[in-house]
C-alpha cells in the first residue's frame, strides 16, 4: 500500500509500505477513505516531536472501512464504516476507567502517527479498537466525520467543557484556526451571551463569524480592552487558548475575570510566564489537557442531527495520493486560507 | 485608644489613635479581645502593598465584643462576642451573591488593615457587619477562634476545596507555615490516603506531623522523587502551594499527576514560569484565590466540636500592648519557631 | 389605591385599600406598572393555601417604578424601574448565603401575596429590596420582564438546572403551561438533541413547538412508548414535571432512563406513588424545589439580548382595573387558550 | 465441585455441580477461598427475584485464586489472588464508559448468582474479568476483602457519594445492617459533624457505635424529633435509607432538611408514598442506585492502609461446606446478631 512516512526533520514521502496486519486480538485493520492533516503533524515534520521515529506513518485522524478484526473485538465487524479516533484507549487502566483516555496508562493514548503507524495511508491498524473506533451512520459524510477524530472533541472537551462555559457567559477564543473555530461552534451549545474571537489573520476572523463568533478582534488591536468594555471592566468568564504560544496564553490570562476560567487547548513548545503576583488573589482556574475523545459519541449524534458546522471547515480536498500537495496547502495556510484539508481515497 | 499604625516602609508603632465610630448603618464597632499577625502584615510593613496608605491601622483578624451597631445590622447586637473575618462582604454584588466575598465589588473584600483601619487596635469598625462578623459560642476560646478569621478558611477554601481533595488521595502541601499547617489539618477532613508536607525548616516539618502530615520532606531533598515513589511514578492527586515563591510553585506543578490539581494559596510577589510545553497535554487544573470566608460558619461548628487542631498553632501569646515585641517574634519565625502569635486585651 | 384582595375561598375583589408605606429600612415601595397571575393565585383563591389570611393582597410578580426606599436600601433608588421577584431574600441566613433564597430563614422566601400583601395592586411594599428587586434596562418591555418574576426562573432553576440538561440529551417536559413552556425554552440553552413536550391539550402542544419542542405527544397517547422509541428503549435523560399531579409525576418517573434525572417543578396537593421496587436499582435522581430566583440577573441579560421567547407567552393583556376579567380568562385557560395574562397600569 | 444451587422458592442445597470452564475469551475461572451471603440471596431464596432460574448457583461476592484465564484477559493471570466484584462490566457500552457498571448494557451488571452461576461454589466463572475482578495485595485478609465485593462499595457509592456527604454535615443512616454500618463507616471519610444511626434492633445500634455513629435512635422512638433537635429544627443534611421498606423510606424523607439529600440504598419490593404536597417546595434531592463498584480500587487501597473497619462486621465464619448452616445463621440475624457471615474454603 501507499503511506505517508516520516523520515527526518523536514523529510517525508508518500511511498510504498507493507500493509498492516492484526498484531493483537484487540486490533482492527481499517481501509482509509478519508484523512486530514493536523497542526501536530507539521510539528512532527519539523522534528519537534522526537519520540516519532523515522519510518513512522503519520496521521491520527481517519474515516474508513473495517476490513479485519482481532479475536476480541466486539463493537465493530468487517464492513463497518468507522471513525478512527486520535486517541486509543485500553479501557482497563485507572485513567480509562474514568474516561480519561488521553492519559491511558495501558498502551493507548495518542499513539497513532506518534508511537505506532498512523492513518495517512491506505490501511491502518487501530489498537484497542472497541474504545478507539466509532461506527458511523450512513447519513454522515466522510469529510464531516473525520473532523470528529480530533478537532471537534479537542475543542469541546479541552476548551468548552474544561472552561465550563455557561448560558449568559462572555467567552473569548484566542486563535481562530480549526480547533479555535470548533471551540466557537461548540461553546455555542451552552448559549453564552457572546463569543469574542481573536486572531492575527483577518480571514480567520471572518471564518470565526461563520462558526458563531459574535465579536471579532485582531490580536494587535487590544482585545483586552474590548473584552473589558463588553464586561463592565470585569473580564471574560471563559477564555480559551487555541494557539499554543506564550504571548497568546499570557493574553488569555490577562483577559479573564476574577473567578473565571482559562482553558488551554493550544500545543505549546515553550514555557509561559504566569503572573502570580496578579493572579494569586483572583480566584482563577487554569486547565490544560490532551483530548480524551470521551465525547465523540455525543458529538457524532450532533453531527448526525446536523447540529455541528463541520462543512465550512473543510476548505480543500485532495485525493489520497496527493498527500504532498495537501501538506503544502495546509502548511501555507496563511496564504491559502486553508482551515482543514481532507484527503479521500 | 491604642492602635498599631503603619507609617512608611519599615516604620509602624503602637500609638494613640482616635476611637472609631459608626460611619455607615451596616457598621459595628468591636472592642478587640484577641488579634493575630499575618504574613501579609509583614509584606505591608516592608512596603510591598502600596495601596496601604500611611496612617492606616494594620490587622485583619480579630475576636472581640460588639459595643455599637449601625441601624441596619440584624445579625449581631451590642454585647455579642464575635469573630471578625478578614473579608467584608456587601452581600449585594454579583460576587457576594455566589459567596465569592473575597471578590466583593460593593466595597468589601479584603479591606480591614488594607484600605480601612484594621484590627490591631483596642477598637475596630467593621463594615458590612452582617456578613463580616460571626457570633461565637462561649465554649470557644479567643485564641482558637481568631485563627478562623483568615488562616483556617484560607487553607480550607483556597487549598483543600479548590484542590478538590478526595478520600484516598495523595496530597502534597508545600510550605508548613500556619496556612500550610491548616491546609494539612483541613485536608484530613476528606480522608486522603496520605499527606506529604514539604518545607525548608525541619521544625516546621515536625509541626506538620502534629497537624496530620503522614510524610515529611525537606525541600532540598527531592520531594518530587519521594512523591513519585509513593504514587507508582504518577505524581500527587493534589498539590497545595502555601509558600508564595516561584520556585515553590514550579515544584508543585512538577509533582502533580496527570489529571491532578495544583491549588495555589501562597501570596506571590513575582511571576513564575509555567512549563506549558510539558503541561499542555497533562490535564492539570491550577487554581488561585483569595479566601471568601464562606466556610467560616462551618469551620466554627467544627471548632466548637473540637475537631480543628487550633491550639498547637498558637506558639506565642502577648498582651495587646506588646505589639512591637509580637511582630518581632513573628518576623523572626525561623529563629523563634513561631507559628501564630496571638495578642490579647 | 386599588388592590386585589383575597377574602375567603372563592371570594376576592378589586377594591380600595390603604397605600403601603415603608415599615422596615430594607423596604421599597413600588408603583406597579405590570402584573400577571400565577396558577398559585388560583390555588389560593380556591382556599388550598390556608396560610394566606383573608384581607391579603394577592400576587407575587410585578414590574414597576420605585417610589420610596427604606434607609438601608443600596441597590435601587426612587425612580428606578424594577422587576419585583416572587422571592424575597434576607441575604443573611444560611440559605441566602448559598443563593437558596427560596428557603430563606430570615423572613424572606415566598412572602408576597402569601404572608404579606402582594403585587396585584397599584402599589406594593417589597421587603429586603436589595436582593428582591432587579433594575430593568429601558429596552426591556414590562410585559416581557414580568415573566422573569417567577415563570422563567422557576422553569430554568427547578426544571432545567436541577434536571442537569446537557448537550445531546433527550429531554421530556410534561405539562406545556407557562412554566412548562419556559422549561422548553430554557432547556434549549443547553442544546439538547430533542425536547419532547407532553400535554393533554392540543393547543398547548402547538405552543410547545413555538417555544422549541421538537416532538409533541398527547398525554393519552403513550408518550412513554414514544420516548422509548426515540432513545433505543433507554428512556429520557431528563424529565421535567410541570403539572403538579400524581399521575403526571408517576409518568415522568416511568419515562426516565437509568442514570437520568426527574426534576419536579409542579405544585402538588396530593402524594404520589414512588415505585421503589423498580427504581431502587435504576440510579435515578429526583429533585424538587421552590425557585430561588438566583438566576434572575442572568435571565434578564438574556432577555435584554433578545434570547428568551417571552412575547408569545403573553396571550392576553388587560388594564389593571380589569383584574376580575383577567382572572376569569386565566381560570378558563382551556377555553381561552390563555398562557399568561398581563395587566398593566 | 460443590456449589449452592437454587431450586425453587424455599429450596436450595449444597450439592455436586460440574466445574465451570472458560466460555468467552474475557472470562476467568476463580477457585473460591471466601464467600459471603447477601440479603439479596435471601430474597432470591424466598422467590422474590423471579429472573433467577432454578439450577442457578447463588452468590455474587467472593475472594479466590485465578486458575484459568480467557485469551483476551489482560489484567490478571493464573495464580493471582483476586476480589470478585458483585458487578461485571463489559467496559464498552455507554454506561460502562462513564463508570456506571451497574447499568451495563453489554451483558454485564449484576449477573453473578442472578442470571449466571454465582460465587457460592468451589469454582466460579467470572465474565468480563478485566473490569470485574481486582488483584489483592497479600496483606489483605480474605474475610476483610470479601466485604468489598458488594457491601462497602454499595454503602459508599449509593449512600455516601450519592448523598453528597460534606464536612460538618448531620448524616442519618436508617438501618444498621451490614450496608448501613458500612455507610456509617464510609460517611466518616468526609468528616460529618455527626452521624445518627436508626434501627429497630438495639444490638445493631451498639454495632453502629463501633462503626462510627455518634448518636443512636430506636426507630420507634421518634428519631425525627431527635434529628430536629440536633439541627435547630432544620433536619438532616443527608439521610441514607439502608432498609428497603416503604415506612423506612418515608421516615427518611421526613427527616431531611430543605436542600438536603435522601440517598436510597435499600432494596425495595413495594412502592412508597412520596409526599409531594410537602416536598415540592423543599429543594430535596432523592437518589436511587445499584452499585457500580467503580470505587472498589480506592476502597481496596483504604483497606490495605487499614482505614476501613471491616473486621467487626464479620460476626460468624464457617467452612464452605457448612453453607446451609451459614444461611440459617444469617437468616436468623435478629437472634444470632449476625452481621456478615463468611465462608472459607
Amino acid at each position: 500500500m501507499k503511506a505517508h512516512v516520516y523520515h527526518a526533520p523536514g523529510r517525508s514521502s508518500w511511498e510504498d509500505m507493507k500493509e498492516p496486519g492484526i498484531r493483537d486480538a484487540a486490533d482492527v485493520i481499517v481501509r482509509v477513505s478519508a484523512v486530514t492533516i493536523c497542526g501536530t503533524d507539521l510539528h512532527i515534520l519539523k522534528g519537534d516531536v522526537p519520540e516519532v521515529r523515522p519510518g513512522t506513518v503519520l496521521g491520527h485522524e481517519a474515516v474508513g472501512e473495517v476490513v479485519e478484526t482481532g479475536g476480541e473485538v466486539r463493537s465493530v465487524r468487517a464492513g463497518d464504516r468507522v471513525l478512527v479516533s486520535c486517541i486509543s484507549a485500553c479501557g482497563r487502566c485507572s485513567y480509562c476507567r474514568v474516561g480519561a483516555y488521553g492519559q491511558c496508562r495501558g498502551g493507548g493514548g495518542w499513539i497513532l502517527g506518534h508511537t505506532v503507524h498512523g492513518t495517512q495511508a491506505e490501511y491502518v491498524r487501530v489498537p484497542f479498537a472497541d474504545l478507539s473506533v466509532h461506527p458511523l451512520p450512513s447519513a454522515v459524510r466522510d469529510q464531516d466525520a473525520v473532523l470528529l477524530a480530533d478537532v471537534f472533541p479537542t475543542a469541546y472537551e479541552v476548551g468548552v467543557l474544561n472552561g465550563a462555559v455557561r448560558p449568559g457567559d462572555t467567552v473569548v477564543v484566542v486563535g481562530a484556526g480549526p480547533v479555535g473555530l470548533a471551540a466557537i461552534a461548540t461553546a455555542r451549545l451552552f448559549s453564552p451571551a457572546r463569543i469574542v474571537a481573536v486572531d492575527v489573520i483577518p480571514s480567520r476572523l471572518t471564518a470565526a463569524r461563520t462558526f458563531g463568533a459574535d465579536v471579532q478582534a485582531l490580536e494587535g488591536e487590544e482585545p483586552g480592552q474590548l473584552v473589558a468594555d463588553l464586561t463592565d471592566g470585569l473580564g471574560a468568564d471563559v477564555v480559551i487558548e487555541a494557539v499554543g504560544a506564550p504571548e497568546s496564553f499570557e493574553m488569555c490570562v490577562r483577559m479573564v475575570r476574577p473567578g473565571g476560567h482559562v482553558a488551554n487547548v493550544g500545543v505549546h513548545e515553550k514555557p509561559a510566564t504566569l503572573h502570580l503576583e496578579d493572579l494569586w488573589s483572583k480566584n482563577v482556574t487554569l486547565t490544560t489537557g490532551l483530548v480524551d475523545t470521551r465525547t465523540t459519541p455525543a458529538l457524532l449524534r450532533m453531527l448526525t442531527d446536523d447540529r455541528l458546522p463541520t462543512a465550512p471547515m473543510v476548505t480543500h480536498t485532495f485525493s489520497l495520493g496527493r498527500m504532498v500537495e495537501a501538506y503544502d496547502t495546509f502548511t501555507r495556510a496563511s496564504e491559502t486560507d486553508a482551515l482543514k484539508v481532507v484527503l479521500t481515497a
